[in-house]
């Protein structure tokens, strides 16, 4: 992607104005809102203290001259006006945290992104193109199953009905969850979903360990890799452990671990170092000391940024479980499948010139273990990431740590980039 | 144990006035205590239904003319004099059930006891020793944990200490459950622990597969298999599925497949077929899809008649946690074990004598996979057991079923072997 000149010194110049303080201030202000006395931050998806900090972001866009608008998913958008009507560029993450989660996991993309206004408002530039930062809501996933509900369906609208009767562990629909966010943020006009970009850039904290080793500041997201979720259901007959004899058993926890050791032995996870596997999720009936068990369902994720190793890893389990010889039932389904997310070329490499010039060092080149926004919005609009690093690769989790001034470059390479494309054709 | 030709002619006698038609009433009368509409019954220790059918025992052996006592336990002890005052011939066994039973698991070994006194009365005979028929408080283990609290408590008073903070999902102590019972029973007059008895006889059904599949009516239980009960812990590191290595994990589930895939896998299974293992209950943490689980604990219910091959299967799973070479800390504690309890060879030989005079078949001589009173009450007088065949092996299920000639014939050799040992000097 080559720029003028005098665009490139325009984006050196906004990410000049960038400032750690600040950033630090509104990181610590956002903080408080589900804050824990462990320096943690409990704040799921639509309930009262995230809506509250939502207000916060609010409040603080409509100071830097933002538009606040909100779509039928509840996703906030705070629109900085560009000098004509071209599709705007947008950046930003989630709000939402897991029931424990850190300080940084979706807020340091929000706050990076308002910084990255302030930035803009201190050198007084008008962009050509609208710049936005987005609230997505929902992200983790952890109050209402799936994650990313606000991303996905503001790419493809239709999934929302799918989501409305979800459902929290108390037993609120996600539908009255909206309802009430609709409400208490009844001052926003309804912004429209799909609406075209011109790019969405998501600055994120690793949460992996991969930055941290190589010793580098930023990190170049290539793309998100490739995922798919299975079931493996073991059924046999329970009986008394101490009267039944060994021939005589349809023992469902011996099939399981017939299954799950071939699968941990796989050659494939030796020949594919991109492939990570996690047996992650089990449900063992009647789970009792003295009884076979009688039913065992173990979840597999499997993830690699090579679709055809995910197809490979198929193929084994398929194999695995046909040649099972055992008394009991065996079968697995696929619960959802992601293939790898590749971002553009084009983009990675203007963010590789943002992070070059907001850190003298270049930028690692690297795969996204976790999904993020950014993965649904790649179907939509041309997309990127920036990594900064996180401490021994921690996150959902009150330790999760990036140091201030990784956090600083972070923010920097985003106002290179977000100012360098909004002033695109 | 050469009897008179005299006391064996009584021991026919009596064995002979055993009716099929009245023991089949009173097991039907006591099943509607907790009866469930699926044929199953539902009536766990000191509930008000277990004691409800307590009373409707005391009345019935009442009217057969025993002294009822109740002892620190609440065991019940129905009490048919002699006419000396040598030591008592103790048979019976529990009244409770698990959470959904069926209708013979222990209260069958009551109800043929109480029908061998009603065959006593019925021909008329005064036995040397007075013959008792005891109910055991809390065998199943399901309401309050461990089991067999009534028999343990009966061989060694001090248990009673221990057992009596035990606490029910409800949060009911041990202690004031008894308390409860007692107050229900208040016309008992209290019986010792740990009395001299002469022999302990306990008729039960099967719960196994053995008699059936033999096609015989009746088994000489030669003792009870021994067991041992472990826990597996494997402590590894949580982190995110997706952005953490495949060599950068410390997976405590990787780790307890492993373990879990050599411990079936043992050669030791297939050279002792005496040896039983089940893998039962599992702890998982976090039981996430999507997080590598940081520890597991798995249950060991290993058992076999033979106790080096036992102490071998303790050598072999200390060899395969000590050759794990992972990153996971691992460690493995026995929280229970019992020895194989052998019942005296004279005491078998009896009750051979008896299912063949009972059933006009020899029985066979098997061994219990399950625990029961009788194993406590080896370690206190001479003991044996009767069983007869469990339909399709199964038992702690609605589905239980003995048919009524074995039910019959187990009765019939119950009246042989108590009205002998009655007679012993």
């Amino acid at each position: 992607m080559s720029r003028a000149h005098t665009e490139a010194s325009i984006s050196e110049l906004v990410q000049s104005c960038v400032r750690a303080d600040r950033l630090q201030k509104s990181i610590a202000e956002l903080a408080t809102f589900g804050g824990r006395e462990d320096g943690g931050v409990s704040r799921q998806a639509l309930t009262a203290v995230e809506l509250e900090a939502r207000r916060y972001l609010i409040d603080k866009a409509r100071k830097l001259g933002c538009e606040v608008l909100i779509d039928a998913c509840a996703n906030l958008f705070f629109m900085r006006p560009g000098t004509t009507s071209l599709a705007p560029v947008l950046t930003g993450s989630h709000v939402d945290t897991q029931p424990v989660g850190g300080r940084l996991d979706g807020a340091y993309g929000i706050l990076a992104g308002l910084e990255v206004l302030e930035a803009l408002n201190d050198s007084n530039i008008k962009t050509k193109r609208p710049i936005g930062v987005v609230v997505w809501t929902n992200e983790e996933g952890c109050r209402f199953r799936p994650g990313t509900m606000g991303s996905s369906t503001f790419v493809a609208p239709e999934r929302l009905e799918e989501y409305q009767d979800c459902r929290d562990d108390s037993g609120t629909s996600f539908r009255d969850a909206l309802s009430s966010a609709f409400t208490r943020l009844h001052d926003l006009p309804r912004g429209a979903q799909k609406i075209p970009l011109h790019a969405f850039v998501e600055a994120h904290i690793e949460q992996g360990p991969v930055l941290e080793n190589a010793n580098v500041a930023l990190g170049t997201v290539i793309g998100i890799q490739g995922l798919r979720w299975y079931n493996v259901e073991c059924t046999g007959i329970a009986a008394h452990a101490g009267t039944t004899p060994m021939d005589a058993r349809s023992d469902a926890m011996t099939a399981a671990i017939i299954v799950a050791q071939q699968l941990i032995a796989l050659p494939l996870l030796q020949e594919h170092p991109t492939l990570r596997l996690t047996l992650g999720h089990w449900i063992i009936s009647p789970n009792s000391i003295n009884t076979i068990p009688d039913y065992v369902q173990f979840s597999i994720d499997v993830r690699s940024s090579e679709d055809n190793v995910l197809a490979s890893f198929e193929q084994s389990l398929d194999t695995i479980l046909n040649s099972y010889t055992g008394r009991c039932k065996l079968k697995y389904s696929c619960v959802f499948a992601r293939r790898f997310t590749r971002f553009p070329e084009q983009l990675l490499e203007l963010v590789d010139i943002a992070c070059l010039k907001a850190s003298s060092r270049p930028a690692l080149r690297m795969i996204s273990g976790a999904f993020h926004d950014a993965m649904y919005l790649a179907d939509h609009c041309p997309t990127c990431m920036i990594f900064v690093p996180s401490k021994d690769g921690i996150s959902h989790n009150a330790a999760e740590y990036t140091s201030n001034e990784h956090l600083y470059l972070g923010a920097r390479a985003l106002a290179y980039v977000v100012t360098a494309l909004a002033f695109d054709q």
